[in-house]
């Protein structure tokens, strides 16, 4: 008998966006694993904070946040091997992850590593996409269309090539990103039918139509929505 | 004063899969409104069902449900004339719906409607992808990868095309389409790496390799999900 490795989405960042299974499951489980800035507080951990109970072992999973700069491998090697330890001793360990763990979600890096070797169940949750256009009021996909979503690390050209063929595009992980992603919206003359959202669901969220938009300095959790169709 | 017009997403199947915002404003809300097939029960009326209290009004939106056949604007119009006069008469009004209200939901039929005219609000859901990759167990995109959903109602070359080109593909509604969609894979020489998902997260849930299956019969909540890309 071993512990089971949870991924549990957590939801876009209101609490009460949280689904009856996370919470259950946050609830039951001895260990709590979530990512953090390197230094700064948890937003997984803040969204779920109601449902952990006092005592509880929690795994804070200390990583480079920064747009483009992906977690080291020994990083996440480190912190997989602690949570091997917690199931190893039939612990169930639940790994907090906002939005949906199988969506750009950090969870992937600790399933990478251990969901051979240990039962793995994931709990999907309200991605930031569904909580975007919900805070846009902005329908995203109906009938015969089609969605794309990319982050917005991507080059210039391959943004232009691949937002050029889609119909809506969800835009993800602005952040630094934001002149280079408006130039390209720029270039495809689609300024008029984009938004831009800040933290979806959260007390500081925010939206704009682009084209309202004169500087930004936009956080890792934005997004920019934007739709071809006639609706 | 009038009432407020609410979207609610339901998620994908399994009633713990519902937000607390969800069964909050199911349960606060006077008049709770949900699609069904022309005969027989509602999807989302059942997931719902804890937190609908006895005696609330209930507006049962009969639609054919085919692929394919979409909704005649006469039916919406009356619908959402129902629910326009229990808005005007201060009366908040909750419309139900599978997964996510802005990702090929219904309501988005009685919101092109009603919130020009009416205070809107949508509550976002977890979508059928998240709940299908969960199921599978399938991670859908980290770091730079690209996720494109489309319908299975798409035509062949399309779908090529269109397959061709994206990293992970979420295709969705498959029903009567599933020999057209496998026949696409098999060209694009992608069976290996395609899995096939139907009632994610309810009861009959089931998952199989694309190259594992025969014959299918697949119901209308069913997805293909398609990786190309090393993990």
């Amino acid at each position: 008998m071993k512990g089971t490795l949870y991924g549990i989405g957590v939801g876009p960042g209101d609490p009460e966006l949280l689904t009856f299974q996370a919470a259950r499951i946050i609830n039951e489980s001895p260990v709590i694993a979530y990512p953090a800035p390197e230094t700064g507080n948890s937003l997984s951990r803040q969204i779920a904070n109601k449902y952990i109970p006092p005592g509880r072992t929690e795994i804070i999973i200390r990583t480079p946040m920064e747009v483009g700069s992906f977690p080291a491998n020994e990083v996440y090697n480190e912190y997989a091997g602690q949570i091997s330890n917690h199931l190893m001793e039939e612990r169930d360990v639940a790994v907090l992850c906002e939005g949906d763990p199988f969506l750009y979600g950090s969870f992937m890096y600790i399933f990478l590593r251990l969901s051979d070797n240990f039962r793995t169940e994931v709990v999907p949750g309200v991605s930031s996409i569904g909580a975007c256009s919900a805070a846009a009021g902005w329908p995203l996909v109906s009938r015969n269309q089609t969605l794309l979503i990319i982050p917005a690390t991507l080059k210039f050209d391959d943004l232009i090539e691949r937002i050029s063929k889609a119909d809506t595009v969800a835009i993800m992980k602005i952040g630094k990103h934001f002149d280079k992603v408006r130039a390209v919206i720029k270039r495809l003359r689609l300024c008029e039918s984009s938004c831009y959202v800040e933290h979806a669901s959260m007390i500081d969220q925010k939206v704009f139509p682009l084209n309202s938009i004169r500087e930004m300095v936009a956080p890792y959790f934005s997004m920019i929505l934007v739709r071809k169709l006639d609706r």
